[in-house]
């Protein structure tokens, strides 16, 4: 490389990564929308199951539901197919979900047996 | 209990029993669709995620990145809050979902390397 081309050079690479930060930037802000949107989605979930834990309860059913847990990962996988997300992740995430839903569907039922009384729903 | 009241209190116990079915099938219908819609939205954000990926590697910038990590955690708890979720769980949600976007952004850098060639955006 000449002595004459380095600034030339430097200042393309200024102006390359001046344009990878501006990219970084406005990836990094779809990024932070898409995640309050999960946030948001995963509370709504969470209304959803608290009800079915506390229906369980009531109900004397079991916590875990191995059958309905089994459809609902073939189920993501192959919406996740679609999506072309990782299957694979799918179910990580999924199981992920799951395995904190359980968590809280015990502490309901837990509860419901120390106090001896129904929850509400 | 009298003999009388028997078949009643059995009568009221399967109707309730169906109401409680009936109202588990409904909350697990939303609960699919909240899931669909989790599945769509991580999808969009691994797109995401990719892109910024492929620029770090292009722009030799390290796969992880603590600063961002912090903020992103202290925003999504105080969005948790607003929206009612555990701000805990979406601590360990989000961390869940950085560990498989660290574990892309190092394989696409290994390719990078690997191949001497930048990565297509």
């Amino acid at each position: 490389m000449s002595e004459g081309t380095a600034p030339a050079t430097g200042d393309a690479a200024a102006i390359a990564d001046a344009a990878a930060r501006e990219r970084l930037r406005y990836l990094r802000g779809s990024i932070d929308n898409l995640d309050a949107a999960l946030v948001h989605l995963l509370a709504e979930r969470f209304k959803c199951t608290q009800q079915v834990g506390e229906l369980k309860a009531r109900h004397s059913l079991p916590p875990a539901d191995p059958a309905r847990e089994a459809a609902q990962i073939a189920r993501l996988r192959t919406l996740a197919e679609d999506a072309r997300l990782d299957p694979a992740f799918a179910e990580k995430f999924l199981n992920f979900i799951i395995d904190e839903v359980v968590r809280h569907h015990r502490a309901i039922a837990d509860r419901s047996v120390t106090s001896g009384e129904g929850l509400p729903e």
